[in-house]
């Protein structure tokens, strides 16, 4: 392989190392997460899909939500391996869920009584990011939650890990890889 | 760049072209499905997220859903462009959604009465492959819908086209890009 060819496969691991470490290892500041200092990874929008859920509070809360991987990640959970390695990154990616008027008039000829519900606004996106050695203190975790793209506040990001904390022996990960 | 670089694009190149001749043209045969002869496209289950759904028919049917997209289908929802281009393929997967206990039980202590459902089991997955020639009778797609690995019948796959009619002006697919 020529030195062209060569220079390109260096700029791409260049360019997913900066990636990487804009997510990880950004200084607490105006976009990122208190106490952990996570920004939002480049286009995490565009990882692969771990798994999606459904969220209810009483009245107050109706989610549709979706997990995402960085590759890292995805390799991690296809294997089913824990602790996932460094470098892994989950997006949690949460919408509030509504009636689709059009679908559920569509489906509700075929199937009588369907009703389809549908991705609505965005209300907030999380990350995990897995770094053993800076996150130490968090099970190698650092946690974000950014609404409209700004991180929430230091109070909000102290109630991640203890939140977390009773999936330890799933490395801290609730969700499971949908097959 | 020297021959090895080109030779390498070049079967990368090629490697998608029989990717997609595998979902798109293959035979009518226990793999496919019936009138389309749509196989199940490799790698499907790690395509990019378009968005999810929940359908709920009565008491019979709920289902958390998602829609996932190859990247050409992934740069048309991208750009909001219809109608969608030649090679286009979006896969719809379908689970059970069930209550998880273990989520349930955490998420109700910062949140009192939260209820979180997951993905339960695979129900269905279902494709729609653009090919505006092969498929000119029924709005340029191809349609599939297997159960664990099995192409439905015959008389399953002529209520698709049908169903979709409606959503003509968006090009025959009822998803919308989720934000």
């Amino acid at each position: 392989m020529n030195r062209i060819a060569l220079l390109l496969i260096g700029v791409v691991a260049l360019t997913g190392a900066i990636t990487f470490m804009t997510a990880a290892s950004g200084q607490a500041d105006e976009g990122s997460s208190p106490i952990y200092g996570v920004k939002v990874p480049a286009n995490y929008r565009e990882w692969k899909l771990i798994a999606v859920d459904n969220l209810l509070v009483a009245d107050k809360t109706d989610q549709l939500r979706a997990q995402l991987g960085n590759d890292i990640a995805i390799k991690a959970f296809e294997e089913g391996k824990v602790p996932f390695p460094d470098g892994a990154i989950i997006a949690a990616v949460h919408w509030t869920r509504i009636r689709s008027e059009d679908n559920s008039n569509v489906l509700a000829g075929p199937f009588p009584g369907a009703q389809s519900f549908v991705v609505g606004s965005p209300v907030n996106v999380q990350f995990m990011v897995k770094d053993s050695k800076r996150y130490a203190a968090t099970g190698g975790w650092g946690f974000a939650d950014f609404k409209g793209g700004k991180p929430g506040d230091k109070a909000l990001h102290e109630t991640c890990f203890p939140c977390h904390a009773p999936a330890k022996d799933r490395d801290y990960v609730f969700t499971h890889y949908a097959p």
